[in-house]
């Protein structure tokens, strides 16, 4: 029977939540499933009242809270406190029954309740949806790294009109049919429970999408991978740390660690100060590289800040612009890698690090804007220097990053590092 | 039998196509509705082959191009005069078959394609559905006013994995409870078409919230009204215009016009140059007044443009940052709002300006951080001076925007308004 959490700010959205529920039903009897489950939790400011509710708002509070007054709370701090005891409560359904996928639907203050929910205490692939007012517009804050999906209201999610109707109509339907999809994935899996084919995530940016196209190709093709490919843009990292914490990677192709400039130097797509750990710390087959460290990423060029005035800026186009990186930046980038490897490293025998000396970027390679051998040389020597002694092979390849052969040794490597796993059980001949 | 459009970029991404393609059949086949008719539109750069198109790239292209050769074109061009192409295929097929959702998924470009195709050829309302690598992110440029759903990919939309099965495979599975549903919706509508309670279109913004609660309660609950609240960042302007447009909207409430100020100083929520021509031309009962002109929007403050920085500036958050109009500036306002009555009100006597001459948003009144009494004047003697003769009432009121008084007074002009209208037939008498 597929199941339905419906999170719903009752205090002041009864009459929609209401809809939303019946239109639920209302879908579900249109499907040859068994029938829906749905559990609404009531996650408003103040207590509601409806036959509907599920889990109400005393009883949330009671068992997921801290005991905290809620009077006691400003406005702003009622609505943490919620969202933390919604948090808890959805993680223990997930944890102690099926769910198949959570729905939500607000203003500003209710989707960013319920895009926290859905980020922290569902996995990667349940279905997420949320309508919401503030759906067109930038919704990185809200979505993250995860698959939520987001609905445009397109009018205030208040009262009830014809259009209003119509869009949440459409998110119930929508719901119920990715909660269907997602229970039958979810049996299909189990029966596939023998997997043999490695899972490999590599990451990617535009400037290494030939080698990054050219690896995936390879693993594909020659040894029957499935490879994932995350764009560096800050939510990629992330994704693919949380995947390989959740156990859904086999191994790593850290190809494009950019991220890295943009946490260091303040650029706009950074995946956060624990970016590499969990690879590392997961002690998974793991190469890592340095594709596009040439560059931190801005927004438009108005936006780059002021002390960075006098750097050698790329208008990519006119909303992103590039940053080169210095010799001096380049030893931090190197000294957060080497850093990240010699505390996290959980088998630094799995651990690779690949140092394509013909160009760490499609435009840092030699006559290319970004071209400049000493910031090179000093990212590649401080590399090598910071892991003296620490176990981890340094590769070092004249190629570029986007050179086809050398993206086939990177995707070889790996796979020679797979092999030598003990027990291994995946299935990495050639195809 | 629901009819679903599949937009494709198949020469890049067939093998993804051809997965969303079969999971659409599927999650049809567990519906208890007739099958599920799948119209796949062949949108690459290049022909593809593979049996399930429908609609070939030779045949989109002779049908629906200008007869320009693909072959003389630059690659930016061709994307640009494919997504022409597909725009009218699609127009076309809503205009002549039933159509119940459209589908898509792809990277930056594909997104760019499927989005202009979604927003400009089919209504609101109708399913619109893009599973995209750049969801996480500033959706407006691809949501617009629409209520597209937007799903992140988490990974490349490229190859085949776990994870990215498992998203379009979701994916699939929404549209067909959508496109269920909305076919269901319509039927319903259609059975309903004696319908009587008018719908009305009101704009708000944060600081005329408790005005437009109050409106939309009064009407609701005195007079059985639909009411449809837009928040006025820009989509939501647009958003009722094209409403109105499309004839979904029998009056209007234009309380809200402050995306006029963003339109003329540069701020970020401008709903363009034609805002107020939609109500106007059409003819509708349309009250319109000057709530939020007080404020121009920016984001955070330092991206304020350099020459407002010796501007009255209020950050209202991290994120948005609020710049008091100027007397000079508000005859601009004026001069906006008035020429557009002037040349484009169908019915100058369905038309009223309302001047809340206690103050135009909720800071703006007397002690509020945005009160300034000349600003305010020069605002209501240039749309006195700018109204002589139009044959418009102006309506000059002593309280402010958000008195409860002067929401319920602006309800009932407006239900007297309609009443005005020969062959009415709406009920808007008490209920």
């Amino acid at each position: 029977m597929p199941h339905v959490i419906l999170l719903g700010t009752l205090d002041t959205k009864l009459e929609e939540f209401r809809y939303l529920y019946d239109r639920l039903s209302l879908a579900a009897s249109q499907s040859t499933k068994t029938p829906l489950k749905i559990t609404l939790i009531d996650c408003g400011r103040e207590p509601a009242t409806d036959d509907r509710i599920s889990i109400t708002h005393e009883d949330l509070v009671a068992q997921h809270g801290d005991g905290t007054a809620l009077t006691d709370l400003s406005r702003g701090d009622v609505i943490k406190y919620m969202t933390q005891c919604v948090k808890r409560c959805v993680s223990d359904l997930v944890k102690n029954e099926n769910v198949h996928g959570i729905l939500s639907a607000g203003g500003s203050g209710g989707s960013s309740l319920a895009s926290a929910v859905m980020r922290e205490a569902a996995p990667i692939g349940m279905p997420k949806l949320l309508v919401s007012t503030v759906a067109s517009g930038d919704t990185s804050p809200l979505v993250g790294e995860t698959d939520i999906t987001m609905m445009y209201s397109v009018v205030d999610i208040a009262g009830s009109n014809q259009l209003l109707r119509n869009i949440l109509n459409n998110a119930a339907a929508a719901m119920v049919g990715m909660a269907n999809a997602y229970e039958s994935l979810l049996q299909e899996e189990a029966q596939n429970a023998d997997r043999t084919r490695m899972r490999v995530g590599v990451t990617m940016f535009g400037v290494t999408t030939p080698g990054v196209d050219k690896i995936r190709r390879h693993l594909e093709e020659r040894h029957g991978a499935e490879v994932f490919v995350f764009h560096a843009t800050g939510h990629g990292g992330r994704a693919m740390e949380r995947l390989v914490q959740d156990q859904k990677l086999d191994a790593v192709i850290d190809l494009t660690t950019t991220e890295i400039c943009d946490h260091l130097m303040g650029g706009n797509m950074s995946a956060g100060p624990e970016r590499l750990e969990a690879a590392l710390k997961a002690g998974i087959p793991n190469l890592i590289s340095v594709g596009a460290t040439d560059m931190v990423n801005f927004g438009p060029k108005v936006s780059v800040p002021s002390h960075y005035s006098d750097r050698q800026l790329l208008e990519h186009n006119p909303t992103v612009t590039l940053m080169r990186t210095t010799p001096e930046e380049a030893k931090k980038i190197a000294h957060f890698i080497t850093n990240k490897i010699k505390t996290c490293a959980k088998d630094p025998s799995k651990v690779q690090v690949w140092l394509p000396k013909g160009g760490v970027s499609m435009i840092a390679v030699p006559g290319g804007p970004f071209a400049d051998s000493t910031a090179d040389e000093a990212l590649f020597q401080a590399l090598k220097d910071g892991l003296k002694g620490s176990g981890v092979e340094i590769v070092e390849d004249e190629r570029d990053i986007n050179d086809a052969g050398f993206a086939v040794d990177v995707a070889e490597r790996l796979v020679e590092l797979i092999r030598s796993l003990e027990h291994t059980t995946y299935n990495v001949g050639s195809v």
